[in-house]
């Protein structure tokens, strides 16, 4: 009936035809988005239900409790943040930080200044311990910096950051912000899903992450979780974050307890794909999944190596599911990735900030994460560099991989 | 070769099983999610892109393109924020006022209220013009207040009330706020895709949205408007806005023009269903979508008033997508809503605020708008209302209601 009434009024306008939607299925390696599993892009497809709907709440509890298994947590509180990545990061610092609170953060790297960027929107007094990119930073220097100021609130860190792919080692970093008496926020963006985090017994009071990288969803929310000291800390506050989207005591209040006070209106098929993803990753197991993203990583990394190229993160620091390499000089950047996107179908990414054209940055992340792709990628570079002026020794990246690859299966 | 890796390592830690997704499927009729098109659903099953493949950057313009046609611009920056409506909110009003700037926000309803929370978030200094829910906002009272004040930066009114169902009308309002050099922002959440917002001829100059009302697509993203004089407001503010990741400045590098800076990670496949809900709105034509919007809710208007209901909105002011409608004194508000729900698997809302237990409110939005829709919720409140103690004729809710869109085919 809806189509008689349409039928008998003014005929539609005339507009330029936007075509069906298909785009190319692309092997996602770089930093993220990774490509998601087809059980979660199936999800999206199930049908919306009302946000205060008994039957999602219930799929709320599901989500929470499956993200604080993959955390590495039993109590606090654990939800999605309706946004990206970046998302989960101002809120975080927005609910910890009031304005004149004192942040020391570690920046060895894109994400750690992004952190301080953030900070000094929601007024807090923000100090940096700058280290090098590709480098983990020393404790000694976080230690001074915290003994230098009367009161730190939080100490801030990237566990995997992105930019580089170092894996910051977190431990002594979490013992430290607490005899200084600060908070310790840790910025899971690259690393949750793929290598542990383990909140708890680390000692972390507020993680963040996002759900593209390791998670193997699609973008769009930002998993976070707060222990109880975060939560006092939130819930103490002389004054509300500078945030009402990003207000983690209101959001607290629909997502936990009895109340279910609605706060604003959740992205019902984002939440779908999550909890999907999230299934997978507890099916196939957290330690299983580690160890995949471990043995792929190093079989990417010691393949590269074999091709006479850089990594810029030794082994020892390094994160396994975003393996950063130097452009070699005689190669012009953009136009490598141009020609494996076009020619190979192959993202990966460049660098950011001062290492813009002077990195390739490799993931390996949730379902991108296969030997195959690992395979994939080397020789595609194996055929690539020489044609763009860098000379390797064919066959050598893909043999030093298959060798890790088979080692890891025998042992 | 992942799989073998895998099977040789630790086995995976058994967890309590989490079913497969299975949600009932809801006829959605409060005020968003509203019901969406199977296309739109499909979509999200689309590969996912890296947020700067090329392939993506030509799906953001088609996206920006349609969205403008939508909102009746033909310059300015227009751009799906990476958020639910209330993200949308906050960037609006957070982009354009500093701290201490003077807002003026019509609260005549529970989103009104809403405006001037977050406002005070931001900084800003903030003025009530009071109204009475479920009626439109005198024009004398708006300019007393934009009067009082020596200099007012914004004027910000919810065009469609959610929490009332009352349209504001808003080409006065524009001129009133441009006669005191004011910008005019409008919460378009509810409005847009359903009645005609038409920011360029009406004067908005920033204007935001949501994806899951009347644009047909399920929630994650707030679709934004601006033109050139709010942008210009943007660009020479004296300090960055409080939010990093709504800022529109960022965000405009990223969507707009040859930088194409990275920001933050798109939410890719809502984009997918964005394009595809925009693809929906202009095949079936804007007038004939608004045109159906109204025939529905006219019909959903005569239908519970011949069941003896309460409208709480005149017919003169209310907005066609969103009726609002009195609970009768002698029924249980959310015993009805659960029976609807429960036995029919109609989603309708109840009241916000001091309406909370005092209205339903119903929605007849994007896909959800449909004649059978109308007759179906009249039939089930038919057989519902007298068995929850109100005495009501059968069919004469259907019969009303179906007498208008017999009329409206017609005409």
């Amino acid at each position: 009936m809806a189509t008689m009434v349409g039928r008998a009024l003014k005929p539609a306008v005339a507009h330029r035809v936007i075509e069906d939607l298909n785009p190319p299925e692309r092997i996602l390696m770089g930093p993220g988005p990774s490509n998601v599993h087809r059980r979660v892009l199936q999800a999206m497809t199930k049908p919306l239900l009302h946000h205060l709907d008994p039957d999602f709440i219930h799929i709320m509890d599901e989500v929470a409790e499956m993200l604080q298994q993959v955390f590495g947590a039993t109590g606090g509180f654990t939800l999605p943040v309706s946004g990206t990545g970046s998302a989960g990061m101002e809120a975080g610092l927005a609910n910890l930080l009031e304005p004149g609170d004192q942040l020391v953060v570690i920046s060895h790297g894109f994400f750690g200044d992004r952190l301080a960027e953030i900070a000094l929107r929601h007024g807090a007094t923000v100090t940096q311990v700058r280290g090098t990119w590709g480098e983990i930073i020393p404790l000694e220097d976080v230690e001074q910096e915290l003994k230098r100021h009367r009161k730190v609130k939080v100490l801030a860190v990237a566990h995997a950051e992105t930019s580089t792919g170092v894996l910051q080692p977190l431990e002594e970093l979490a013992k430290l912000a607490h005899k200084y008496d600060a908070l310790f926020l840790v910025d899971a963006v690259a690393s949750l899903g793929g290598v542990p985090v383990e909140v708890e017994s680390v000692g972390i009071d507020l993680c963040f992450s996002a759900t593209q990288k390791c998670l193997g969803a699609p973008p769009g929310l930002a998993p976070i979780h707060l222990n109880d000291r975060a939560l006092v800390a939130i819930q103490t506050r002389k004054e509300p974050p500078r945030s009402w989207y990003l207000d983690l005591g209101l959001l607290h209040k629909y997502w936990e307890g009895g109340t279910r006070a609605y706060h604003h209106t959740a992205p019902i098929s984002m939440i779908y794909a999550l909890r999907e993803a999230l299934r997978l990753i507890l099916e196939e197991g957290l330690e299983r999944r580690y160890a995949r993203h471990r043995c792929n990583g190093l079989a990417m990394r010691a393949g590269l190596e074999a091709l006479g190229l850089k990594l810029l993160v030794q082994e020892e620091y390094c994160t396994y599911q975003l393996t950063s390499v130097q452009v070699p000089y005689s190669v012009d950047d953009g136009q490598v990735r141009t020609r494996l996107l076009n020619e190979y179908n192959i993202q990966i990414s460049g660098g950011l900030g001062h290492l813009q054209g002077k990195v390739w940055r490799i993931g390996l992340m949730g379902e991108s994460c296969t030997s195959e792709n690992v395979l994939l990628l080397l020789s595609a570079l194996e055929e690539l560099l020489p044609k763009e002026g860098f000379g390797i020794p064919a066959g050598y990246g893909v043999a030093a991989a298959s060798q890790v690859l088979a080692e890891a299966y025998s042992s």
